[in-house]
């Protein structure tokens, strides 16, 4: 299987030798997009009970007062911040999605890239071009070991995310490719994170750990620290020993020519992105037909088999578990007309209506249907029934969200984490970063004014 | 597989409830030795070339001055100190080793335990004990996912050991049971570490976050950070994702009443435990047959698959490598007549006479041979040839190392890299250790003087 072929070795070339002038506009753009969907993501969760906590057990171990906070006045040393920022932009759910591998891919790749551009003077084009370079890297990497990496049970946003930290880092820090293929390495046998996490605030420290541990990868490399030549496609590399469905062209083929960040979508619901076309589904039907709760005899939702392993969830308790539960989120769309971070809060998990009508979701698995797609029945106990066949899910590529709509929710997200912070001037600066000298002033932007 | 099964819950809970009182005192007593071993270790490793390097690399992230790095004068956080200390431990290959799984237990349990010892007061007694229970708990999940895990591409010593760098960390935390299994399960998502990174510094990292990492579980349980209920059991979790032969009886079957730490054996030779009786094969045929080099026509190392997968390195550059190279080993031991620290120095690799010995060692596999055994055939230029069977390495439990041995190689390691200490001072202390008071007094003797 892995003869004579150079997978690190060919993708760190590729790193290291990539100049922005090769970046297309349209990638640039998606590029700011990403970012700014990640800030959104991180003013949003950054008060959130997770990063609260982490900070609470953190701080005694924080080096010196070196990076931001994304939303918050702390400041740790830029390893550190690179964990908290990650796990506030994931935490909500509201990050963005490629959707053929489910990596989020800003999530891990911008913490590291934010801390180094406090360390360092780092232009907008360069932190951008950065991030471009990270989500890439991560996303073939991701497509180079699916579909039975995820199946197994790995979550890819962290094993996967991981090497969109290293690569985007090293970038930043100019390695040589040499070095670059190291940081790959480092990357490689720090991958980690398990699906069976998601659920509970530990899933968090894994999204953290790619972050702050691709990061060091780099940071490791750079000093001369050696790793394997071979930590992707080796016998004993990353790609063979966690998954059974290795394709290395995914990784190599046609790179700088197609950019997985174009494939790149934005959550317009604060949950697991396979919930998206039945959370739609749910909220046509209740438009169309405003079924009366207590008349709904059975909701069947049907769907790719991914969607009940990932979210086959009946009895939640906690809205942290619902954001990755199929049952809640149908019986809170269909109930509220709506699935905000309002229906993935505590509460509503524990409202008896809801839970009532949760209890009524059946799930079945079609593996003809899409992952972006899904079809929802509601079966009333007068025998009538209607089905709503959901072909994209709102903020899947096939029905992206403009750019008035990102701007909203980023405003949005600001609002609940961070209401304190001049979220207009913000967007506009993050808008405008590919032009911007220095990184660290719009940094500053984030930061709650006493 | 999984139906009712509850590991994570049954582990957690006999951690919990453990108390020193109801540990064996020959349990106790290899407890001690393999703190004795680990501490030996991390003197003859603190002044490698990886640990500097990853000083340098850690240096501007460092918190306060909380611990000791064993054998130096900084002082980081505890959380680096719990990285550097083990990185120390198992950068020479001088560790111990849990033969059945390949498991080095010290170098990730320790570490942790001695970071927090500065923090709070701990006594001996109770550092010990928490020791022990972590070695039991690395040990059994590993013989839980064995052998496919480790054939996979598992480095298991990182994979295993952050499990039993967060028992034993939560055990000197004094965990509840609920906090324990919280504990286990944020070991679980980060648990990482690949075969692949062997021979390169990037092992050092696994090792590293092993220990650190778990140290880091073991404190975000105690804050009440959620994690999975069933972390190593559950379908997406760490057993099923990481093994295809997943036993879970042999991490719950006879808690309490059976002991891992009792399989422990130290390394005689600072190289890969596979490789042990090979060199004493060689030693052997050498002393009663001093064969001269030119006649040297081939030399047949036949071992456990294992012994192939872990250590066929026909063209190695370094010592690093050389440690996991059976043909360099061979050649070493048989020109030099020993295998100890020099013949794992770079120099000894790169002389001409070790090369050309090594280009005429062939490895053969044998199901047959148990990993601790190995066979040897010397083939001379005039058709003669020798054959030595080893049985049980030195070093393995078979063979195990007797108190002098162990205390002679704590003093030549401690003098290999921190010969500034009072080093029999320093083994007569930790010898002790079951009665001391507060573990910090036996710390601040590891480390140099000014």
């Amino acid at each position: 299987m892995t003869g004579d072929l150079r997978v690190t070795e060919a993708l760190a070339d590729f790193l290291a030798a990539s100049r922005w002038e090769d970046i297309p506009a349209a990638v640039r753009h998606e590029g700011v997009r990403s970012l700014l969907n990640f800030v959104g993501g991180a003013l949003g969760g950054c008060q959130d009970e997770a990063i609260s906590l982490a900070i609470r057990v953190l701080l005694p171990y924080f080096g010196g007062s070196q990076a931001t906070i994304i939303g918050r006045r702390e400041r740790p040393d830029a390893l550190n911040a690179a964990f908290l920022n990650a796990v506030s932009a994931n935490v909500l759910e509201c990050d963005d999605t490629h959707l053929a591998t489910v990596i989020h891919p800003a999530a891990p790749v911008a913490p590291g890239l934010l801390a180094l551009a406090e360390q360092r003077r780092v232009s907008g084009a360069a932190l951008v071009h950065a991030l471009i370079l990270g989500v890439e890297a991560e996303c073939r990497i991701g497509l180079g070991v699916m579909p039975t990496h995820y199946r197994r049970g790995w979550h890819i946003t962290a094993t996967c995310g991981i090497f969109g930290a290293a690569a985007s880092a090293g970038k930043l820090l100019g390695l040589d490719k040499r070095r670059m293929a190291w940081a790959l390495g480092h990357a490689a046998t720090q991958s980690a994170g398990l699906v069976e996490s998601l659920g509970s605030m530990s899933k968090s420290i894994g999204v953290g750990n790619a972050a702050k541990n691709g990061l060091a990868a780099a940071l490791f490399a750079e000093a001369g620290f050696t790793a394997a030549d071979r930590a992707i496609e080796g016998r004993y590399g990353f790609a063979p020993v966690t998954s059974d469905s290795v394709n290395f062209g995914a990784i190599t083929d046609r790179l700088g020519e197609s950019w997985e960040i174009l494939a790149n979508a934005y959550k317009p619901y604060p949950c697991g992105v396979v919930l998206f076309p039945v959370i739609d589904a749910c909220l046509e039907l209740r438009a169309r037909h405003a079924p009366a709760p207590e008349h709904i005899a059975q909701i069947v939702v049907r769907g790719h088999p991914l969607l009940r392993e990932r979210a086959d969830r009946p009895a939640v308790e906690t809205g942290r578990e619902a954001k990755v539960s199929i049952q809640h989120s149908v019986a809170a769309a269909l109930l509220h007309g709506a699935a905000g971070l309002a229906q993935y809060e505590d509460a509503c998990v524990a409202d008896p209506a809801v839970r009532a009508l949760r209890a009524r979701v059946a799930v079945e698995e079609d593996e003809g249907i899409p992952v972006e797609s899904a079809q929802v029945t509601l079966r009333l106990d007068d025998r009538s029934s209607f089905t709503e066949h959901v072909r994209h899910g709102r903020g899947t590529p096939g029905r992206p969200m403009s750019e008035t709509e990102l701007d909203a929710k980023v405003r949005d997200l600001a609002a609940f984490g961070a209401p304190e912070i001049e979220a207009p001037s913000l967007i506009a600066a993050l808008r405008a970063i590919e032009t911007a000298p220095d990184v660290a002033a719009i940094l500053r932007m984030t930061v709650p004014a006493r």
